[in-house]
């Protein structure tokens, strides 16, 4: 059964679609709504599995639905949200892609990206405040792109960014530099002057497996992030804690996303002394 | 609290919109969706707000979201929504409207209307088989000629209609005579001759209030049926009540017409022995 406070669905219930394709392995839709049913918000987070070919009627839909409060958006959405909505966070444009879109009352679309908060979030959760301290991000696509400018604007630094295609993280410095004039940014894998290690690449995942670099590299005194949630342990994290290494799971960022969320919708003001009456 | 089983949501739950302008007095979306909990489905019914001008649009979108089951069509999109599917019941027809469109495996959008099965089932559950029973129905708009059709169907006669429009409750028992060749309708307000009277109509509901015609013409061995969900209980049902009669509310029907629409669905097989997990 689901932990945490029971969630209800009645007539006033508003709904928040978290959209990819597929959508069958996201935990947002649960981890989310139980956090909206303990704020005491009368709101669900559903899952919509859309393919490609359909988004863009799929987005002309969502419009008509009078009690939408915003959409989360997975992959292989988050770019093309872009396109819909009437604003973007400076963050969103800089990565070019979005999983937030909040829908005012006066029924503006305003899209962000929040992926890179959660781990800000999490670290400080678990005793890390990233403020002064090196960090090496491996992965230099959308998530990657997140967790450097979040990590950025919490005031780490240096930020050493590594991808694949080297290009891909010489095009995300470039941008970063431009935006946050006082950030420090370089290109390249090296681990031995990093505080904190992230892992935003593919590296791991269900179906692709491997590690994305040595973790025999690692040392004990370093942290370790992973961005992946499924699996829940990765090689990469299981290595980083046999090193003895303090580690942050993909879940425990989501968890940290989840309050950031609600506070970007406007979904954390419902708390009463006394528990809302459900719908009959 | 809700009564009942404990409702989830997760990446693999499947959606059915409950869909009309305005929805927020919607009772369906909370007892749908603890009937299909308690039958182990992972479906969820969610209310959403549709204005009739942006009707056409949010059907194409629905059209792209591959985790629907189905539709649940209330007021007013019930005779626009035929427009919409690949294909429609004989009732739906004849009614001209649907409440419920199911969607098959193959992507096949298939309308009905069950409005009138509900009463069927409420009225049996009361001991009160309509086989055979003369039946005296109040309004022949939809509700009424759902009701109708049901009722026919279930071998109840001779029905008789009417309605304040008496021109509307002529047309209703010519379609239903050509539609049900050996079913007996006929025309007007008679309640003498009824062993069961339907209010079909809106008098009596929230904000109009009054009754269909003078409660003291009803006699302590009739059942009364009241359609009304909204009050729960109506000036005519009070007053049928004190006066003996047997009484149906509108809730008892929608209660009925949940079985109906889960088997419509196909939301009635997911039952097990042993609870199925919630997403983590």
């Amino acid at each position: 059964m689901t932990q945490g406070p029971q969630i209800t669905v009645g007539g006033a219930t508003r709904l928040v679609p978290v959209i990819g394709h597929p959508i069958v392995q996201a935990r947002s839709p649960a981890l989310f709504s139980a956090l909206a049913a303990q704020e005491n918000c009368d709101t669900l987070f559903v899952p919509m599995d859309i393919p490609p070919g359909g988004f863009s009627s799929a987005m002309r839909g969502f419009r008509e639905i009078a009690n939408l409060a915003g959409l989360v958006v997975t992959v292989p959405h988050k770019p093309a949200v872009l396109d819909f909505v009437d604003e973007a966070s400076e963050a969103a444009r800089l990565v070019g892609a979005a999983n937030l879109v909040r829908i005012g009352p006066d029924g503006r679309w305003s899209a962000d990206i929040k992926d890179g908060d959660g781990l800000v979030y999490g670290l400080r959760k678990a005793g890390v405040d990233p403020h002064g301290r090196s960090v090496q991000i491996v992965g230099s696509g959308g998530a990657g792109s997140a967790v450097a400018f979040a990590l950025a604007q919490a005031g780490a630094g240096p930020i050493r960014l590594a991808d694949a295609i080297t290009a891909k993280a010489e095009l995300l410095a470039d941008r970063l530099a431009r935006a946050l004039p006082h950030g420090r940014f370089n290109v390249g894998l090296d681990l031995s002057g990093a505080d904190i290690v992230v892992n935003a690449s593919p590296v791991g995942m269900n179906g692709i497996g491997g590690t994305p670099f040595d973790p025999s590299l690692l040392r004990r005194d370093q942290v370790l992030a992973e961005m992946i949630m499924s699996p829940l342990e990765t090689p990469l994290l299981a290595a980083a804690r046999a090193r003895g290494c303090k580690t942050l799971a993909g879940i425990e960022t989501l968890n940290g996303q989840a309050r950031a969320v609600m506070a970007f919708l406007g979904l954390s003001k419902g708390r009463t002394d006394h528990p809302s009456p459900s719908n009959p």
